[in-house]
């Protein structure tokens, strides 16, 4: 499909993925007049309960991918795990943003860092897996602790198996299913950032303020913005963004995890690893930033100009995870506190339910009770 | 139907109305976890493109009615000029916020006159009119200059015909229709203010920061915040509200607009109208405040607790009314400009297309591109 025309308000953006990432685009495309379709293969998805039109279908049901692209002006996705294929059939009926490229490298982590890798910035040491005995070899070179992770489908911690001093790293291979994997040596961080980069149709790019991570057991806990980190760092890390997001000809909104190494020689951002779309430790940017990581991305997507990144108030986001989204009414009545539920039915254990803001910092004016 | 419990996270709102405020209501109930269900006469109606499920139907379409309150746990309203007898058959099915009552004291502006002064609440010199002759009558104690407005039904200068020296006042009479109506002084106000105030269910109360205004043509054109008032004034207009809100015993947010005309004793405030929603002045809420007028009233009628009010920035919001839509491209890409569009296909001259909030004031970081 040629680079087509700006989507103009009243038209249609299709989202592939009905999660709560799915839900946030949603509302915020429509904060611009724009018109939703959500495609999800579960009848309950939370993105359906704000989406315009919804289709509930597999990823691998050619007849209903190329029907939704053809309802729709403009298709992105609200998670990278898509099947080549799917890509293939709505790339063949309506322009697709974020490019299938860019996801077919964002899906397999050798690939991922490997361009990384060849554009000069710095990742861990890893090495591929194809077999056992490739893990020894790894080993031989990266050293204990590390990781073996597997190449497609990893995500929150899942499809990974540390190997420390004494495992057997055979016991490792068999707990990710002995499938194509990578091996990255462990890093001793000083914190974790990500970085998020929006790049429009036409090439121009901006990015957030850097965030600094803290997860629990792999999984997101909180962001807070702005991170502890010296200028020289903070711009290092906005350039890492920017540069990959020019290396995949990305347009979206894209978020690069960091960690921060302290070496002899300095401060060293290392790669974690990148995801190309919207990413949960941006969504402070929803109660603190001027434009919103999703409207951003909708912005871009649609060909729009890219909207101003500004932060307004220093801000901490926690992830509510399984049951404690339970206690919503105690949070719903913080001050200085902004509440996002997901409408998730189930709250099991881990399950991104949803999450909080909490603005710091001194407002221009208080309301009166 | 008894005071309910709140309405929990995946809980269904019904919204009567589908306009822009009724999209911009059903967007904000999603950031919550909640559905939406909007009735609406009106088969494009902007509200349907984000809500969850639709019911198209007259508001004289009891059965219609009947079902929609079933189908959700609370009931609200995008405009105040509902029928008596559809607050009656939503109410005999699903608690209703605000209550019936407040509407209708809302849709008559001879009862909101009478209530209101009856709190001791200064308003401009009225007369109730209900024939021709009352017109002179009422213009001999009002003066000239003076308006004429039908009671019911009058909304951005529709149903209103002003007369002055040497005009015939059954020309004006006839111009309204010849309905029930009210006959007002025209006010030298030194400007236009309205305050918003959110009551719960429990009976607390907070208020926005007030709002300064500009109409054009009968139209809001612009609202400022901070307004040019003194601390006495803000006082007292957030006072008038939250008197106003009490009396009515009323559950959500109540807009107050106001004239401030300046007496030999002094600044004197003075009750132009009341409007029981959200309203256009307090869109800015939207992008400078921690809590949306939006989200405020879903909490308040939802039995949650009320949102924090504070304003972070200064700011400015402008109606885009008829084709100055058409210039959202460059609007989309102003520096500290927030652009809203509400989807509708048709820019007929005058109508409400979208509105863009200025933020004014450093902020505490910038984006960088």
């Amino acid at each position: 499909m040629p680079d087509p025309r700006p989507v103009p308000p009243g038209g249609a953006v299709g989202i592939l993925g009905g999660g709560q990432l799915g839900r946030m685009l949603a509302a915020a495309a429509s904060e611009l007049g724009l018109k939703t379709h959500v495609f999800c293969p579960d009848h309950d998805a939370p993105a359906f309960d704000v989406a315009t039109a919804r289709t509930v279908a597999g990823y691998d049901d050619e007849k209903a991918l190329a029907a939704f692209a053809r309802s729709v002006d403009v298709v992105t996705f609200e998670f990278e795990n898509v099947p080549a294929r799917a890509g293939e059939v709505l790339a063949a009926n309506v322009p697709v943003y974020p490019n299938p490229q860019a996801l077919a490298v964002a899906q397999d982590r050798l690939a991922e860092k490997t361009l990384i890798q060849e554009l000069g910035i710095p990742v861990p040491p890893f090495a591929a897996v194809n077999e056992a005995r490739d893990i020894y070899s790894g080993l031989g070179r990266a050293g204990r602790p590390a990781v073996l992770k597997t190449r497609r489908l990893g995500y929150d911690g899942k499809g990974q198996a540390a190997i420390r001093t004494g495992d057997d790293p055979s016991h490792a291979w068999r707990l990710i299913g002995e499938q194509p994997a990578i091996l990255e040596s462990f890093v001793d961080f000083r914190c974790e950032l990500s970085v998020l980069v929006a790049r429009d149709r036409q090439g121009a790019t901006l990015t957030y303020d850097v965030a600094q991570n803290r997860h629990e057991r792999h999984v997101l806990a909180e962001t807070t913005v702005p991170a502890a980190i010296d200028a020289a760092t903070d711009e290092a890390a906005r350039q890492i963004g920017v540069r990959i997001a020019e290396a995949l000809d990305y347009v979206g909104v894209l978020a690069v995890e960091l960690f921060l190494v302290d070496r002899p020689e300095g401060p060293v951002l290392l790669v974690n690893e990148i995801a190309p779309r919207v990413h949960n430790s941006f969504h402070w940017t929803q109660d603190a930033a001027l434009t919103s990581q999703f409207e951003q991305h909708v912005r871009a997507v649609c060909g729009w100009p890219l909207g101003d990144p500004c932060r307004h108030s220093d801000v901490v986001m926690t992830n509510l995870l399984g049951e404690s989204a339970a206690r919503w009414q105690v949070l719903a009545g913080e001050p200085r506190t902004r509440l996002h539920l997901y409408g998730k039915r189930e709250a099991r254990p881990g399950r991104k339910m949803g999450h909080v803001n909490r603005l710091a910092g001194p407002s221009a004016s208080a309301g009166k009770g």
